[in-house]
C-alpha cells in the first residue's frame, strides 16, 4: 500500500518505524529535508500547509493520512472528492484545527468541556469570570498560543485575535485517553495516561501508565471517549487530553486527531503501541490489543536552556545500564531550548518503582551541545 | 555514527528498524536493489563477496559488520589494519565460514562438538562409522551444503568437494542460546530457544523460548556460550546452534556470527531483542538486559511449494486479530518455495498456551501468489 504522510516529524518517524513490519511504502511530504522520516522514507520536499502541495502529494496515494494537525484540510477535501482515503477525514481535522469550533463540537455532542466564550469580535464586552483561559483559535501547539488570564492586570495581554476563552479548571490530575477507530468500525482505546507537567516550559514532563484513578473516573473518561468517537464520524487514531478538577469530574481540554506525546510508552509498555494501532487504522486492520504489561512511563527528552547546535546526549550510557529503560531519539541533529529531541520509556513493577526511575533518569540525562 | 552493513536482507532490516531509535546512519552493500534494506538506508549496489566492493564500502565508516557471513572476509581484514572497526572481526568471520576450520575452533577450544573427521584429497579413506552427516567445507546455508549419509546406497551421493564429515547426533532437541560480547568486554546471553525443524524443508519451523530444559542441560549450556565467547576473541553476536542428544549430552552444531532466526522471538519476548543487543555490541554501549517476559515462540512465514511470484500472504487478517500476535514481514515482494518472508511471533503464559496458539496460527496462514 501507498501511505503518504503529511509532516515528516518524530511522530511520523515513529509510526514508519513500528510499520517496518508490514510490506508497505511510506511516502513523507515535510518541508525540511533533514526531517525525521526523509532517510526511511520516500521524501517530497514541500509545505502540507500548501493546498497545491498537498494535493500533488496525494494524488497517486492509496491512502493519506498526518502526523500534524496543521496542514491544510482543504486540499484533503479535494482528495477524499478525487476518490483517495483520507484518515482521519478532512471534517475532523478541520474542526480540531480550530479552537472555536472544536469547542461547539464538544457543546454539540454533550462531552464535558470547560465553559467558554468565543472571542471573535462580534460581542463589545467579555462576560467570562476571572481567572479563565485564552486560546487562540488556531496555531496553537506544544503549549504556545495559550495563556491564563488571572488578575485584572492580566488583561492588558489579553491576545486581540480570534480565541476562545474558557473558565479555568482546578486541576488535580492530565489525563489523556487515546482512543482508535478503523473503517470497519471497531474501536479500542489504551490505558489512561498520568501526565506531569514541566510548568517552565509547558511541555509533558512525564507520562505514567496507567493512571491511578478512581472506577467512577474511569467510567466518566470511557463514556467521553467512546462519545467523542461516535461524533467524530471518521477513522483515526486521537488522544483526548483530560482534566481531572478537585470535584472529581473529568473535562476535555481538547482533542488531537493524531498521534501522541502521551502514548509513547505503550512502545514498551503495552502488548500494541499507539504506532501499531495507527497503522492498523490507516489500513482499516483488525485493532490490536492494547493491554498493559505492568507499569509504563516515559520522560521527554528536551533542548537544555541556552544550548543551541549540534546536540549532544549527557548521561545517556548510564542510562543504558538500567533494566526496562529504552532511549528512542528522533534523528534530529540540532537542538534548540525546549525542542523535544527524544524521550525515555521505563517499565516498572509498581507506580513507585516507576516514578523512582523517571526521577533518577531525569537527573542522569541532558540534552545539550557538543 | 556510520554503521555499514554486509547484507540487506531481512536480518539486516530488523536491525536497523530497531537502531532508528538512536541517530545513527546505516548503509548496506548487497547486489539486489529490491533488498529488503534498500528503502530504509543509504544503499550501495555491490557484492558483498568481491574484494574492491567491500573495501570500497567500507573505508569511510565508522564500523562495519555483517549480516550474513558469507562475505569478503580478506576485505574486512584489510579494513582492519586501515583502521576501520569490524564487528564481529575478520578472524572469526573466517573460522566461521570455513566448516573445517570451525571443527578444528570447537576441538582446540574444548567446545563440545561432534567426532569428526575432515575430507580434503589428502587422506584415501573415510574411516567414519555410518551414520554420518556430510557438511561441505563453505557455501552452506538455510540447511543447504548439509546431507545425511545413512546406508552404504547413501555413498553414491557424497559430495567430492571438500567437506566436514561428522557422527551423527541422536538428537533428542534442537535448541540455541544468542551470546552478545561488546568491546568493553560484557557479556550477554539470551534465555535458551528450542527450535521445531520441518524436516520438508529444512528450515527452523517453531522457536519456542525459553526451552523446557533441565538445570544440568542449562549447566553445559552456560559453559559452552562462556567458552566459545572468550575464545572467540571478538566483540560480536554469536548464535550457537546446539543439539542436546538422548543421553543428556550437549553439543554444538554449528555457529552463526550474526542476528539469526532462532532470536526473532525476542522482538516482543523478551526485555530487549537481539537486535537492540546487536546495536549495542556494533556501537560498544551498555549490553542489554535480555530477561524474558514469560513465555515466546515464532513461525516462520516460508514461501508454499508451487507458488512463484508476488506475494500474497493468506489469512493474515486472522492471525491480527489475535491478541499478543506480532507479525513481521521482510519487504520482499516476490514469493518462490521455501523462501523465508516473514515470521509471527507470539507470547503466551505457558508453554501449552504457546504451542497451541503457534499451531492455530499455523494453519490459518499460507504464503502464496495473486
Amino acid at each position: 500500500m501507498k501511505i503518504g504522510i503529511l509532516g515528516g516529524g518524530q511522530l511520523g518517524r515513529m509510526f514508519i518505524q513500528e510499520a517496518l513490519k508490514y510490506d508497505d511504502e511510506f511516502y513523507v511530504l515535510d518541508p525540511n529535508p533533514e526531517c525525521s522520516c526523509a532517510n526511511i522514507s520516500h521524501y517530497t520536499r514541500g509545505d502540507f500547509n500548501n493546498y497545491d502541495d498537498v494535493l500533488e502529494f496525494g494524488r497517486d496515494k492509496d491512502v493519506v493520512t498526518i502526523e500534524i494537525e496543521h496542514v491544510n484540510a482543504d486540499a484533503l477535501e479535494e482528495l477524499e472528492n478525487l476518490g483517495v482515503k483520507v484518515v482521519p477525514n478532512s471534517n475532523i481535522i478541520k474542526i480540531i484545527q480550530q479552537k472555536i469550533l472544536q469547542k461547539k463540537f464538544y457543546e454539540e455532542n454533550r462531552i464535558p468541556s470547560p465553559e467558554f466564550e468565543i472571542m471573535d469580535g462580534s460581542e463589545e464586552e467579555i462576560k467570562i469570570q476571572l481567572p479563565f483561559v485564552q486560546k487562540l483559535n488556531t496555531g496553537g501547539y506544544d503549549g504556545k498560543g495559550v495563556q491564563l488570564i488571572r488578575t485584572t492586570q492580566d488583561w492588558r495581554n489579553l491576545w486581540t485575535q480570534e480565541s476562545v476563552l474558557e473558565d479555568l479548571v482546578d486541576i488535580d490530575k492530565e489525563l489523556s485517553v487515546i482512543v482508535a477507530k478503523n473503517e470497519n468500525g471497531e474501536i479500542k482505546t489504551f490505558p489512561v495516561t498520568e501526565m506531569v507537567a514541566d510548568p517552565k516550559l509547558n511541555l509533558l514532563d512525564f507520562n505514567i501508565c496507567p493512571a491511578d484513578v478512581s472506577e467512577e473516573t474511569q467510567n466518566q473518561i470511557d463514556i467521553i471517549a467512546k462519545q467523542f468517537i461516535n461524533s467524530a464520524d471518521s477513522a483515526g487514531l486521537f488522544a483526548i487530553e483530560l482534566f481531572l478538577d478537585k470535584n472529581g469530574k473529568i473535562w476535555v481540554n481538547e482533542t488531537a486527531p493524531r498521534l501522541h506525546n502521551s502514548g509513547h510508552q505503550s512502545q514498551e509498555g503495552n502488548a500494541n503501541s499507539q504506532f501499531e494501532q495507527f497503522y492498523r487504522v490507516v489500513t482499516n486492520l483488525p485493532l490490536a490489543d492494547t493491554d498493559a504489561f505492568g507499569f509504563s512511563g516515559m520522560l521527554n527528552l528536551v533542548g537544555e536552556e541556552n544550548h543551541s547546535g549540534k546536540v549532544k546526549y549527557e548521561g545517556l550510557e548510564e542510562v543504558l545500564k538500567l533494566p526496562k529503560t529504552y532511549v528512542h531519539l528522533y534523528g534530529k541533529t540540532e537542538t534548540k531550548p525546549g525542542r523535544k529531541m527524544g524521550h525515555i520509556n521505563v517499565l516498572a513493577d509498581s507506580r513507585e518503582e516507576l516514578m523512582e526511575k523517571l526521577v533518577y533518569i531525569k537527573s542522569l540525562v541532558k540534552v545539550i551541545t557538543n
